[in-house]
């Protein structure tokens, strides 16, 4: 094991935290990797002088650092390594906000409701919203390339990083892009560095562009009685109107809701889906009346529209608390699969006879306008057999998103629990051509080893 | 020079050209770039086969390719190099469609309008729309990632490419990213090869996300006695509203346009601002009067402003021939640069100040809303020391623009000219990251050599 206290000596008190008490909370993620190894101490850096530090220090000694923001990652990406320092952005919270150049310069640390929070005093917003915007960090967002509910209009993380500081694996620091809308100067590194996952460098600040306020949102919700209903509805929504949002629930996820909130959900249906509307003034009205009528056209049991922005919130937040609702019955896996639109219905039916096969409980939540299923698979961890089958059901679950032409995940990352997948659906020259940028940025292989390579 | 015949061998009649007489309208794109050498032949391949027989073919020998579209870059990107194939994508035009996923899957030689026709015939819209989209490849502007009057509300090409096909330096074919709007499987490969202008592969087919039919737009059309008063409509009006266009023109340009197009510009203004508004129903027409209220407050000597969509295309179209109306005055340098837009001010009078100390006429006209100019240097070429100084004035205006924060190169990419001002702007430790990743990805350095790096 590595002697941290030369580490410890080039920094402020409090930085390397060597107690195994406190490490203990820092081994894993939400994804709760079994994997999890002893890190040789959590790292606390409070700006980006002391991030180039730890990384020149551990670039000298051929350390490894796990990366991590709110440890909120779905994924494993910032599981510990036995002897590797944990570097936790937790402590790099600063944000300025430009309102005219319409930009946030923020520190990885800040959650990304607390940039929402600081960027809605200027009247902007920024859009990203992952159902963990209250808990997750807008720097693992970035590393990810998070998502979010309102992504099929406003799109991902990416399209919302405009620059960034990032500490390179040897201890450089180097600034990349700015707050201009249009940059083609040099290679798109900035691009590049958005959902490498702590593989080529640490994020150390974020330009971000925003957006003036959101107007506000009327909603629909519609109850149909089959998958395949539901699952015409939303090509017919998407093929002909931008809705600000587009989810989707399965009869579990709508149930396990229902129990925890009583708000009137139709639990008889098969499938929900809570689409809304932020266009200007009556217009947002008016194009939710259109996806109502493309719902029923589709067969829809029950159809219900408001212009009620709180009412509409409400439904929302249904939506967002379907993964705690779920949770409730059980430790989930969580996938995080996404199809080409046109496939979500085989796919949706397809996740439904891997459940039956393998006779596990899989609730499907989605992002439907944009082909992003949530898949949560509740198993029992106590039963070797069932969680046997559970980790079936997870791989077969991705297979089969692989062979619609679809992707693994399309907003929590590669981290550790799905690398193994990744090959199958890039391909081995895919996967030479990333190695060979990995090894040019990391030659030595000390920045989150084991995550995605 | 290299027997190009084994190469010709390799493919069908007619893809390889040596023809000097039809070499010699290749040698350069619209740049001009007087250092062209002379290839050693053009190649012109129909498929992505015969890319990647030529990629291995040059990989086996060492020989460069410069890769080409329609030749309209204005950085030198596409300029001949001596004893280097010119691989030209004008034969791969195929385009498909898919509404559902709201996606097309086109070739690089197919023209922006014609992207922009083939999808508009299933009521979508491709947006990035630089001025020369009539005559710009879908190709050239991914390679550059290139930009237009949209930009400001709807971003840049690399935010509409979802994945693309790639030969790769030793010829290998790669597929990147695919019809999902999100995707965080591995390494953003994707938007790394968007803007490198040729010099990390060749993209043989690009992926691109679609929005439906872009509604009728409102127009206002604003002068101004002073460029100050000008940017001060401009910084109130991207601080407030979401224009769909904001383009500016200085005096110079208007006079050149009117002297062209006759459509009664106000010859007496110093700057003259159009912008467009393309929110739903008669919201257009409203954020149009806001535009024209915030004008009048910054000072605007006249506001005129029309829901006539024939009407606003005009004024559009005017500051879209304002290239080819100055280039009558006599040929150009064309200019690119971008700042925050707090900077736009000092940016426009810093350029007027040196084109008044190199005696040099500098026409400035800009996509305002996202702080990207286009100052034109005037010059005549016979002229020897008024080239020198047209020279000076276009390397001083890229001082000021770095000095002020801002970028080289907004949307038209470094090619050759642009490249001795890369390192001023990003610094060393930028540049040794970028040849990090293209010596790791093209290690003889065939690919676009001398383009960038």
């Amino acid at each position: 094991m590595v002697d941290v206290n030369s580490l410890a000596a080039l920094l402020p008190d409090g930085v390397v935290v060597t107690d195994p008490d406190i490490l203990g909370g820092y081994r894993q993620d939400r994804a709760q990797d079994p994997e999890a190894g002893t890190p040789a101490a959590l790292v606390r850096p409070a700006n980006t002088e002391q991030v180039a530090t730890v990384v020149r220090w551990a670039h000298e000694r051929g350390v490894a650092i796990v990366p991590r923001g709110a440890g909120t990652g779905l994924s494993g990406g910032a599981t510990a390594q036995d002897g590797a320092l944990l570097l936790s952005t937790e402590r790099m919270r600063d944000i300025s906000v430009d309102p005219v150049t319409r930009t946030a310069v923020a520190q990885p640390g800040l959650l990304n409701a607390e940039v929402k929070a600081a960027v809605a005093e200027h009247g902007l917003w920024y859009p990203p919203d992952p159902s963990s915007f209250e808990i997750c960090s807008i720097g693992g967002n970035a590393a990810t390339n998070a998502g979010g509910l309102c992504c099929v209009k406003y799109g991902v993380t990416t399209d919302y990083v405009l620059g960034m500081e990032v500490v390179l694996a040897d201890g450089t620091v180097v600034r990349l892009g700015g707050p201009r809308l249009k940059d083609s100067a040099g290679l798109s590194l900035t691009k590049l560095f958005v959902g490498s996952e702590g593989t080529l460098g640490i994020i150390t600040e974020l330009t971000l562009r925003l957006l003036p306020a959101q107007p506000p949102q009327s909603t629909v919700v519609a109850s149909f009685a089959t998958l395949e209903a539901a699952c015409d509805a939303i090509l017919a929504i998407t093929g002909r109107l931008r809705p600000s949002m587009l989810e989707f629930m399965d009869s579990v996820a709508i149930n396990a809701v229902e129990d925890q909130l009583r708000m009137g959900l139709d639990r008889e249906a098969a499938a929900l889906l809570v689409a809304r509307s932020d266009a200007p003034g009556e217009h947002a009205g008016l194009e939710v009346a259109e996806i109502a009528a493309l719902c029923e056209k589709a067969g829809a049991t029950e159809v219900f529209a408001t212009d009620d922005p709180a009412e509409g919130e409400a439904f929302t937040v249904a939506r967002r608390v379907a993964i705690p609702a779920l949770e409730r019955k059980g430790p989930l896996l969580l996938e995080d699969v996404g199809v080409p639109l046109p496939k979500l219905g085989e796919l949706v039916t397809g996740i439904a006879g891997i459940a039956r096969r393998r006779e596990v409980l899989v609730s499907v939540i989605a992002h439907a306008g944009d082909g992003n299923t949530h898949p949560l698979i509740v198993y029992n961890p106590a039963d070797a057999d069932e969680s046997a089958r559970a980790q079936q059901a997870f791989g077969e679950i991705m297979d089969l998103a692989i062979a619609l032409g679809g992707t693994i995940t399309g907003e929590h990352g590669v981290g550790r629990l799905k690398k193994a997948w990744l090959p199958n659906q890039v391909g081995p020259d895919v996967m030479a051509l990333t190695r060979l940028i990995k090894s040019a940025l990391d030659p030595q292989g000390i920045l989150n080893p084991g995550a995605v390579l």
